[in-house]
């Protein structure tokens, strides 16, 4: 008999079924064994009656989070058993159990449990088992409609899908924070973004994306870092200015908040998360940002950047008086951003963006400089040594055109989507500088 | 006034439009030049007329792979001219143009011919500009492809992406062919494929798919062999045998390539790629693989397994007897899979699989031992140390249902779809032993 998944059962009441999965509980009342079962479409409760022997025998022995198969009769639940909606308005009569695996250890903690409230250690340390949980297993049902959305709507934008290297063969690109790996005989890098080869690619399609790892080597210990993620990318050509790109940028960003919203609506349930998404997100330049900062929250910030509590201020601000969870920070420094930044009117700034979402920032982006001879100077303005760019440089000797691109962080758009504390809480398996396993 | 692609000038004949991109080829016919112009569309020419003084002099001035931007009239081109198809119907009057971005040396080789006949060391060398000839950018237009068919068709059989994590804390997986690299205070790896990961995948999602970079430290110098790629994984929980596997595999190739045909036939056409794909792939055990190439081919194999130039034989023979590129090896000896690999009943022999496509493997797969117990003997038979494998057998100890995967090279299938001599042709930065740049 072949399987089916229990979200095809509700339409097949009267007959007999095989289905597989876990055990998500097992709980008997009186003579009767009542095994919540639990696979990729949902969760259906089983109930074993001690007549059928052998069945009854295996239900005796299962425990929570067995893998096992059940074949019986789909039965309509009576209808005042119908109150917890998870485990639908059909159950299984069962027939037969076959245990296709048993859990070798005592469990930790109990998986069927709507909130784990485990601290974040145990959370990862026993992460194959906390992804069993549905509430923590659902961040990545949402993780990967940002994933789906995010590729669809920068082809669907005429931009080409591209792989770049990871390996580097120098440690540049304007930050320190490289990972050094052995390469053979010599030493190489990780790439901590697909900046300098997205360029690349524009001079090559006008429009690329990647969705790709980049590595970082920072010491932090915060709840917005990790070491190692899912960058979403793009790089686009032929642009009037940067206003290209941002507009790109969030259209595409209000296209995944608007497919989660719609394709996982039952997983948004269980995190409360109402957002608030205007058509457009407001602009404000940093040093206006800076000041609101100042006169609205008596926030006084050392030097020119803003900082992580800024950056919660203005969300905060940016919800009260724009009805929005996004706001678009504009115009950097020169100084706190990368040489091949496009300078903006007054060379003090930057045609450059960051994009905070909720309190974070999620994407950074900008125009970039495509002229050689700019690019050039401002590497030396940055005191950086073109001998260390030349593989860099060598693009924009072959007529690149004005363009301009972002990174977006997958994990951080799915974390603050979802409202969760960490963004470990988004990764599968999250690094960081004390974390390599499991 | 509006950049419009060149993709959408046919249907406005007599109007003025704006276009930008590459100067693909410049050609002077006494008083009047030629420009044809490149964008990510198509290629379309433009004639600068004397009389039109401005555009006239920087016409003058521009020289291949110049970015500009042209505006001026669209004509329908003389009947008798149409004859260089991938020019078109129509051709642009010029009334303005501007360089947007000059060339600033000499280039080593003339894009706009339609095959660049460079050898493969100067195609990477110059990367940024071979990457502009049409018959190579091709390539990366199938590529996408292939990836966009992969995540739908995964997506459309129920398999959620994830991502894993690359940076492993010991180099383990059956593989010695690990990068090092120094983190932070101690050393880590890089992941030669997601296998663990993926394995634990099946368990909190039954069946997931990654598209992600792969690290391999092989020192191989061959047509098939980089030392990063991507990898286009996949892994299924409650599966019935290995066949599930390979029944998805098959799925999913005749998908991919069944999009290719359709989506890229223009470039599939400069490539001359006449495809034979069955409904369903010849499946042969690699013994009787062994035996044909001896009795059809007079080869005889050192060892027990299949060599490259078996794997072409062997492909010749499949598309002689069974019309078909594509054929799976199947059962492979236990001591050339890894420890993980699902033994047959016959234990000398494994539940796995090998697809090779027009001569070189471009997928591996099987099933796996999901029982903690199985598992646990097979590390000690292949005089491994189960201490090293701690997290691994972790998710083994949780109910983990029957299941197997693949490891499907999206270069590979790519270069094979066009019948590239080099898997790094369709890279678009190669990593090899020697090559790290650009």
């Amino acid at each position: 008999m072949r399987r089916i998944l229990i979200s095809e059962v509700p339409k097949l009441i009267g007959q007999k079924v095989r289905l597989a999965g876990w055990v998500n509980i097992r709980r008997d009342h009186g003579k009767l064994i009542f095994i919540d079962l639990r696979d990729r479409s949902g969760l259906i409760q089983t109930i074993t009656l001690p007549d059928k022997t052998e069945a009854y025998k295996i239900a005796k022995k299962v425990r929570s989070e067995y893998a096992i198969t059940v074949e019986g009769l789909v039965k309509e639940r009576p209808g005042n058993a119908v109150k917890d909606k998870d485990l639908g308005k059909v159950e299984i009569e069962v027939e037969k159990i076959e245990i296709l695996s048993s859990v070798e250890e005592e469990l930790p903690f109990e998986v069927s449990q709507e909130d784990l409230n485990v601290n974040i250690q145990t959370l990862f340390d026993h992460r194959n088992l906390s992804l069993r949980n549905k509430k923590v297993n659902d961040i990545f049902k949402v993780y990967s409609q940002v994933l789906k959305t995010y590729a669809e709507t920068m082809r669907g934008n005429g931009f080409l899908e591209i792989k770049t290297p990871k390996i580097l063969s120098s440690a540049t690109e304007g930050g320190a924070n490289f990972f050094k790996i052995k390469y053979f005989k010599r030493d190489a890098y990780l790439a901590q973004s697909p900046q300098f080869y997205k360029q690349a690619g524009v001079g090559a399609f006008e429009r690329v994306f990647e969705i790709g790892t980049v590595f970082r080597a920072e010491p932090h210990f915060t709840t917005r870092h990790v070491n190692e993620y899912t960058s979403l990318d793009a790089e686009m050509g032929f642009i009037e200015n940067f206003s290209d790109v941002m507009d790109q940028l969030q259209e595409t960003v209000k296209k995944i908040l608007k497919d989660v919203k719609k394709n996982c609506s039952q997983e948004l349930e269980k995190y409360d998360s109402g957002l608030f998404v205007p058509d457009k997100f407001p602009q404000i330049k940093l040093t206006e940002a800076l000041e609101i900062l100042k006169k609205e929250y008596g926030k006084t910030i050392e030097g020119i950047d803003i900082d992580p509590e800024g950056e919660r201020l203005i969300s905060d601000w940016a919800k009260k008086t724009h009805k929005s969870d996004l706001i678009f920070l504009t115009h950097y420094p020169t100084s706190i951003r990368p040489f091949y930044t496009m300078p903006s009117q007054d060379s003090q700034y930057t045609e450059s963006f960051d994009l905070i979402f909720r309190g974070v920032e999620i994407a950074t982006g900008g125009q970039r400089i495509h002229n050689y001879h700019q690019l050039l100077q401002n590497i030396k303005l940055h005191r950086l040594n073109p001998e260390d760019f030349k593989h860099y440089l060598d693009i924009f000797k072959l007529g690149m055109p004005p363009h301009g691109g972002w990174g977006l962080g997958s994990e951080r758009i799915t974390q603050k989507i979802l409202g969760l504390s960490n963004v470990k809480e988004a990764i599968l398996f999250p690094r960081d500088v004390k974390r390599l396993t499991p």
